[in-house]
């Protein structure tokens, strides 16, 4: 059995240190836990009024000073981190999503799902659904709007993923009513950290949410308040498949009949 | 607008005279639908003690008793019905679905994925997932078990189904939390006929629905009762996928990143 947890809270635009203080706060709050989801774009805020202001909070991952403050807190807590995240490669931003452990960097997933403006900022994701090994489960993640391409949950459900892990910064309410059954109909764990707080002209809806693969909500927060929420999983659960001794959901699936259905 | 039926209840096993006066007794009920959906195996019922009682209790659909009776409804009422059909070929079986309309027989489904026992009276599903046009609006059908692949929901609106029709002989919960995601996520509405009832060791779980592409229930029933619902819905919705003026739900799909990974 392991703790999993999501911080449910407001980065402010554009301003790393307040956020980073506003995140420690929390932290101490948090207590044994051994895997943790921020929101999207966690390090930077959401609603730029600029491309520039987008470039001049995001980072390297490598030379961030946000990841060296969740590895610091990584190895002093031993537990694994996911959270959303401004990342600049060469003059290209990408809405990414980082995991990290106790032992530090393990490796990043890019949105590939580019939700209204975004595409202002970001180029779209190029580094495939990757899930990581680690030892508390298999890891995926997906990043807010990525939540409504049933193609991505079952991508890392087929890759092994045990929890996939969504960083969100999330304007509709829709979401949290199809992440369940994305759990269910795929059989993991999902943690979606949702943020709160407005930002110019949007509202985030907050009601971050653990489910487990029966499609039950497990732990979850309101639409408004900056919360910890912890739900204790057993990963071993989402690694039998089967939902009768007749039935495997992947080995049921009929490759023959749908494959090309699909270009 | 048109308004779009299920009638939920508990077809008698192996006995579709009887079955066919309690649908005639419920047809009596309905008023100005446009579109009605029964149950899974509608004509024969579903928990065969025997092969021998499958196949008893099957049909050649143009030279069913079980067709004439819902073809002759059609053309009075000026009606489209879908419904779960135990169809003959040969000596083969299939757990169907057909569509008739006022003009007659307009085409039929075969149940892609076997749900535990099935496979003994019933060879999977191999006419693929047709779409079919209709005056009123294109009809896809999928049948019980098929409701947790989120691949053909997908299938099925990606060939432009306004409508999927879900006869069903559910006997867990889960399918009536789901479908209303799966209308949510591919934009379409939805109708679930379930059953109610039992049959020997079998206990059918009611709650049939109709859900709009937001993912709201607009008619269910109960658990036990028979019943007839109907909702009003807009079909010119579904077609326009378009979730924000710079996001449509299909043109955003990365088919460049996860093609391969289906296989």
């Amino acid at each position: 059995m392991i703790n999993a947890s999501f911080l449910q809270f407001a980065p402010v635009l554009a301003d790393l240190d307040l956020t980073i203080s506003i995140i420690e706060n929390h932290f101490k709050k948090l207590k044994n836990s051994n895997l943790l989801v921020l929101p999207e774009l966690a390090n930077s805020g959401y609603n730029f009024i600029s491309k520039k202001m987008a470039v001049q909070s995001a980072e390297i991952v490598k030379k961030s000073k946000y990841f060296e403050f969740l590895i610091d807190f990584c190895k002093k807590q031993n537990i694994f981190i996911v959270s959303g995240f401004n990342e600049k490669e060469g003059s290209i931003l990408y809405n990414s999503s980082i995991l990290l452990g106790p032992k530090g960097y393990i490796g990043k997933y890019r949105k590939m799902h580019s939700f209204f403006n975004e595409s202002k900022f970001f180029q779209k994701g190029n580094l495939g659904f990757p899930v990581f090994k680690t030892e508390i489960g298999n890891i995926g993640m997906l990043i807010c709007y990525d939540w409504m391409f049933p193609e991505v949950w079952r991508i890392l459900a087929l890759k092994k993923a045990d929890i996939i892990c969504h960083p969100s910064n999330l304007v509709l309410p829709y979401a949290q009513q199809a992440v369940p059954v994305h759990a269910l109909i795929n059989k993991v764990f999902t943690i979606t950290a949702n943020r709160v707080g407005t930002e110019g002209n949007l509202s985030f809806t907050g009601k971050s949410l653990i489910c487990n693969p029966l499609g039950e909500v497990l732990a979850h927060a309101n639409e408004k308040d900056e919360t910890i929420c912890t739900a204790e999983i057993d990963i071993s659960i989402v690694r039998n498949k089967k939902i009768t001794p007749k039935n495997h959901i992947f080995k049921d699936r009929r490759i023959d009949e749908y494959g090309e259905l699909f270009k």
